[in-house]
């Protein structure tokens, strides 16, 4: 599809610079970009870029300044970052979208399925699973007994949602994640044997919420497993029994969250972080990647580092001592030799 | 359904304290427990909710001193704990079992199904493979040629394991995990290129093993990968070619063993634990969250934490050391000058 | 199936020490080995399993020099190794290869396979698909629309690769990975809010490169995550939207690279180690298992250990200090006691 500087200019409520009639088909960053594409430039960081990219047209924010002449035509919006991701979205929403219920399915009699849902072949819907309006369950999903799976849901292939969960509206969860399945739980039995505690609870994951690929949600043990409004979680995260985690939280791949503990809203978590169980992060908090936390966090909005977590910028300054402790530790015993002289001397 | 504390108290071998015809439907937490719930108390900690919980009836261990009067119905047994845990695998047994040899599945002709198996729509079971006795194959599981799955095994849903491996009585395994998959060997070739070991050895599962979801168990290049009776491993985990992990250990989500490492029995890992290759781990070792271990551990039952890992108690140690290590570093300085003062001053 | 020692040494291009009629059926390591089993010695550490090993076969490197007399029969080759290694890949190429297409695979009309291509049952192959020859999708294996699969691939049971992908020759990727899922992109909006930036790049991986089982390569916002030819990529790996990885770079199990950086050729990495966005690392790097690297590296074939990394040998001195932190503290405070008492005295 082609699309003219003046069709996308009306559609973002922008003003045109140069040609009107340009004309792109697809999209590009600033500095990879090749006639017939459109670009965007909102960190300033990539301002020299503007004045050699090949893009035909590029998005800037509307009090950007030029330092010399441009060759592409500019379109002047309030915010070039969400203008250009509205244009992503729409470009998204062209794409055909999967439809129908597959033949080569397999949906017990009493599941229900809402209006317009896709159902792709080798999907597997259980006894009494509800699924939404408009939800795309993809091929190989699995989705137990007794679920629920909100509007608007999109899980994708290979997705294994077991029984008795429920999510709300809105969901997107990508290939191979796992919820709900048992939580990690046993209790020493005779001659260290481990004999294993039922886990007779769910997992909620309330609307908005997505999830990254081969991401492991546990059921709770008794209640909820609970992933509130708005979270956002990366591929490969564990997120272990009784778990809660606050709304609009977001936390990079690789993270874990031991059983029992309760996140607080709008945490952001780097990578490979992990946090112990049975302990509460309060809102707000922030985690570099690879943090580890074993007590309560109390205080709202601290950015910690390292295992264990202390606040970062104490962390920056004690490695920065860490690199060079062999060099302190022997400055230290200089030092006493010197004192024995001084000692000695007297 | 619903209990009685009569029928209950019976079933646990216990004494009522309160009316025996208190009626649950449910279990709960003591500490969100409402009406119709029966909830246990094991945990001293949690003794002052027993005052003031909803629960109809609350499981207590036998020689629970009451400081003020309860409104709820007490059993009293040996093990609170133990006998509240046995009540949820009743409940748990009580819900349908899945049954049957779906038409849906893909079962080669070669291949030998125990009594009363159940394999589920979209299961590919393949040439040869043995599935034992009440195994329980959810759909979209892959077993390769040659597999042979013991009696009582439960493999959830979208489980793959490849050819040749050799699963015990009593093993679950959590969706997604993959069992059997190459080990990472290759061998440096010409000009930094690597050709790939072939890896033609299997997995050994003993009996009593339960896996979590997404977990990775490797084949071994010859010879087998051997998770011993008992072993419980959590979502997620890595555990690489030749490795043998020793009866009744358990390791947390997120931990990685690398190739040809021995762990031994009874030993306990916190999440992403980091094991490297070709080493040798006591008994009943103990290893803190985020821990790495680069050398064979020879002393039995130690506890270490950090990376690497030390004994957990200097660790916490040095780490409080560590948190002020720009004031170390600035209080040498200071005792520097001061000393060169003194040599000054003589 | 049996094999003669004339044979294997003719095979192998090696002289035989010992009885040319002596008869193996399978392989094994030399302190495990078994009479009709061949093993090899390539590392001197082992020399010594050679004089008590039940091998019938040995391999050994040209020039050992033999210290006592053997039971066994030596095969003596350039390099044991690799000697060994390409009589693993005989034998596996003798095992029964899988042929033909499932009439249970979904497979959309205008989609294109190519000669002697294996598609198994339950494997869903999009429209648009192009499948190379000699390919092997192993049962319930996603392939969405548009994506392409080069020659000779083999793509083992439940992987899910995204639509727009593209996959060179001679690829291999394991069990329930899963590529091209959307970049974790997000962009505030208001009240602590995330809007989601629609992912419309893809993942390309070019030839001979091998992936392990449940990792994860997500495709890019725009472009293509690139990894390059050879690449080996251990289990449960996390691969960001719009990384690159160079040339023959190899990671092992559970590491994790954030988004846009860029991994020269050659590199190793260790398992679970974690790599910042938006930098660039050298060519040949090596990290250490548990490295945490947040800024670009700019110096080629450098070894770095730690959290932040810093030189391995620099981190392991460190260390050593670390351990003793306390103590070290403890001399300070009585150093600084002494000097007090030096001024006191003058």
């Amino acid at each position: 599809m082609e699309f003219k500087a003046q069709i996308i200019a009306a559609f973002l409520n922008g003003e045109i610079e140069g040609d009107a009639d340009a004309t792109v088909t697809t999209v590009a960053k600033i500095e990879e970009a090749t006639p017939g594409t459109l670009a965007f430039l909102a960190n300033p960081k990539y301002n020299h870029y503007l004045y050699t990219t090949k893009a035909t047209i590029v998005l800037v924010n509307k009090d950007l300044q030029l330092e010399q002449p441009v060759s592409c035509t500019l379109i002047r919006v309030a915010d070039a970052y969400a203008a250009f991701a509205s244009l992503l979205e729409l470009y998204q929403n062209t794409k055909q979208q999967k439809v129908g219920i597959s033949t080569q399915a397999c949906i017990e009699q009493s599941a229900k399925l809402g209006e317009d849902a896709y159902v792709g072949p080798f999907a597997y819907i259980g006894e009494n699973v509800t699924i939404g309006k408009n939800a795309k369950i993809y091929p190989h999903v699995y989705i137990g007994d007794n679920t629920v799976i909100g509007d608007n849901a999109t899980i994708y292939s290979g997705v294994k949602i077991y029984h008795e969960c429920v999510l709300g509206n809105n969901v997107t969860i990508h290939a191979s994640s796992v919820i709900g399945a048992d939580g990690f739980g046993f209790a020493p039995s005779a001659a260290n044997q481990y004999k294993k505690i039922p886990q007779i609870g769910n997992v909620v994951i309330e609307d908005y919420v997505e999830i990254g690929a081969n991401a492991c949600i546990d059921r709770a043990t008794m209640g909820s497993t609970i992933i509130r409004k708005g979270v956002k979680l990366d591929n490969l995260i564990q997120v272990a029994h009784n778990v809660e985690v606050g709304e609009n939280t977001v936390m990079a791949a690789q993270s874990g969250i031991a059983g029992s503990t309760k996140v607080g809203a709008n945490c952001m978590f780097g990578g490979q972080v992990g946090i112990a169980g049975h302990i509460t992060i309060a809102n707000g908090v922030k985690l570099a990647a690879q943090t580890g936390i074993g007590n309560s966090l109390k205080v709202e909005d601290q950015i910690l580092m390292g295992a264990p977590g202390i606040d970062i910028r104490n962390f920056q300054k004690s490695t920065i001592v860490f690199k060079n402790l062999p060099d302190l530790a022997k400055q230290v015993s200089e030092l006493k030799k010197e004192i024995a002289a001084l000692k000695a001397n007297k």
